[in-house]
């Protein structure tokens, strides 16, 4: 026996239909012995619609009424779920968040879950019922309804299934794993068996949107082994622990069965189109300079990722270039300008035409021979690098966004990651 | 200071422009120095859509997650009325069934309240917030959603004012109160100012479908004064307590203004298309024969409403008629067939083209003179009068569905009810 939650997202639960396919879904895992507690998105748009009341209500609409507004969308699926699943002649019944309960911080619209009160629910696991619960819902210390943000029932997936000790967390989803890159781009891009929360996190946050990355970050530090699937791979597909998803696990799991460690040197290659690049140019040489211009940023919550200082001009000044997020571009020419006599820079100049591309693996021994391949495959095709950046697991560099597609594809190949027959 | 319950029903809730009129409403008892608390009903057809998943999800759903999934759509009202008092300036919080509590029994689907925790909300109102109160949902002893059944939110209110012990029960409603007889039969209909809770329940349940019966029974039992008044009547329209609304109360608030109590002879004329007339031809004329008819009717929970025992035959036997909802009527059948040997009558007749008219006020002293008055205003028009029924304030006869509006017209003017002038 062992114990599984199981995640369906809001395409999953799109109608009586897909809801009843679900259910079947649950059965086979329950019909192989296995304790089961599922977490249910609300149906798809259904948020969508119950935010757009709130926004039609008020621009300054209160948080804790919004939360008691958009937290009906899962509480609606929860026991349509459990309706279907008894209709399949399985044991099962809805708990929302207040009722096992899910506590949370009270910071409405974002809370963070900080307990789940495991008593009442053990004994209805124990008696051979299935538990659904409403993801991206709880309950504050004030008895109040909370909800943790958009993408939020990932987090209550993964928090329940620490909280349950289960063997494993299936994330259903429409697609079916993660993958080497995007294979929107590259259609020898590879399914992966396995990736680390550390590799999921430097692919999550560069656009392989596949789990909200706070649900990796809370699944690498309660270590829930979780597993993507597709839930649109027809209801006679095996059962999960056999379907070809991809497992999200610790770098101990992660080596656990490679024989040849440097094989395994590069995981996936991430490109990301929303950073744009700003240069102050002439900031004078001199200590203090960089703190003048980064401070009030992060102040502003402006979250800086590449920095590049040049070496200095003649004249005792430098150009500084970094990128910040797209979106928070004009608030950070705002930010700068406000500080331009503090920093004393002569132009301000920026560029959202760029593209940040990432090449990520936990194998990665030496950042210099990986780099290095970088560079000189991106050179040979003519593709210039306006920064770089590196952690311990990746190397990212600036270029210009025309090359994104070319450059993931070169990379892709030069890593050794094309997979040899194309999927059908 | 009055204290006051106001509840809107599904038409007042139908979007948020709708939602930011009752706020208005809402906010001008407020000004006036009210505590309010206010309960709502979902979005109209909000019920409907969310009732129809279940069914879809299983014809014989657990009404344990039918109520989870119900209880949803007055959730969300709540809350965006919430948002939009709060936006009107007006300080405001939803209380969701299980955090009040509202404690009701365990029938899911169609619960009774049992109590109302009042300590939390009476500090709530006393700090000057209205109390916005999903209408429809409780919670029972197990902790699990329980809902009142269709149509509950009347209830509910009336449970609140009871609780709160207020002034006043408001239920605005999409008609401006309640009249002599169907305005779309006899256009000089008359509004009533008062009528009591006897009177409504006999108008209530023959046609005039303005609130729900339990909710008219429940304020009788707990003394709870409740006006119906219209949600549409314009935003610049006088508040509720001037409002030209209909207060249903008790006979010694109902007699108090009254000076000529002769003139308040009828209070009005319902009528009710949802009869089958039933007849048992040539039952035996002896002892435990109409036993032998009823009892196996009232196990089937089938309500038998008029009786009538014909003069025996000379035979020995007689025919017995009497009338069942008409929704009742194939499963009648079915009974007294099963039970035609014991029961031992000869041929079963029934008849759908019935209709019954029922004259009802507390002020009718002598059923003689009225009925008097009924049977010659009838006979005048050829209306033939197929079976009578009375209680302590009303007078009902059976006749031929095709004469309705005429009959209803006819008394209508014969007791003195016609308005003088047909309102513009």
């Amino acid at each position: 026996m062992a114990r599984i939650v199981m995640k369906f997202g809001g395409t999953s639960m799109a109608g009586i239909e897909r809801i009843r396919s679900v259910a079947a879904r649950v059965k086979r895992e329950v019909a192989a012995g296995n304790q089961v507690a599922v977490v249910v998105s609300a149906m798809a748009g259904e948020t969508d619609r119950l935010v757009g009341f709130c926004r039609e209500a008020s621009s300054l609409y209160d948080p804790k009424e919004y939360d008691v507004v958009v937290s009906a969308g899962e509480q609606i699926t929860s026991g349509l779920l459990a309706i279907a699943l008894q209709a399949a002649g399985v044991p099962a019944r809805s708990w929302l968040g207040w009722q096992l309960a899910i506590s949370t911080s009270d910071a409405h619209a974002s809370a963070r879950i900080q307990d789940i009160d495991m008593a009442a629910l053990e004994a209805s696991l124990a008696a051979g019922e299935v538990a659904v619960i409403p993801g991206f819902q709880g309950v504050d210390e004030h008895g109040r309804v909370t909800t943790l943000g958009r993408g939020g029932s990932d987090t209550s997936a993964v928090a329940m299934a620490a909280a349950m000790k289960a063997d494993r967390c299936d994330i259903y989803t429409d697609v079916d794993g993660v993958y080497t890159t995007d294979p929107r781009i590259v259609p020898r891009a590879r399914k992966l068996k396995k990736v680390t929360y550390e590799e999921m996190l430097e692919l999550a946050s560069v656009g392989a949107k596949v789990l909200q990355t706070r649900s990796v970050g809370l699944a690498m530090k309660e270590g829930v082994r979780v597993q993507v699937l597709s839930s649109f791979t027809g209801e006679d597909a095996p059962m999960a622990d056999t379907l070809p998803g991809t497992m999200i696990v610790g770098e101990d799991e992660f080596w656990e069965e490679i024989d040849d460690m440097e094989s395994q040197l590069i995981t996936g290659i991430a490109h990301d189109k929303n950073e744009a690049k700003i240069t102050l140019v002439a900031v004078p040489d001199k200590p203090g300079a960089v703190a003048a211009i980064f401070a009030p940023l992060a102040q502003a919550n402006i979250n800086v990722d590449m920095i590049i200082q040049n070496i200095a001009h003649a004249a005792g000044s430098t150009d500084v270039t970094f990128t910040v997020p797209a979106a928070d571009l004009a608030r950070s020419i705002e930010v700068l300008n406000q500080g331009r006599e503090a920093i004393g820079f002569a132009e301000l100049v920026h560029d959202t035409r760029v593209a940040k591309i990432s090449v990520v693996g936990v194998g990665m021994r030496s950042h210099a021979g990986v780099a290095s391949t970088m560079f000189t495959t991106l050179g040979e095709r003519g593709i210039n690098i306006q920064a770089i950046s590196t952690s311990e697991i990746k190397v990212s560099v600036l270029i210009e966004e025309d090359y994104t597609e070319l450059a993931v594809r070169v990379l892709h190949t030069a890593y050794g990651l094309d997979a040899e027959d194309v999927a059908a």
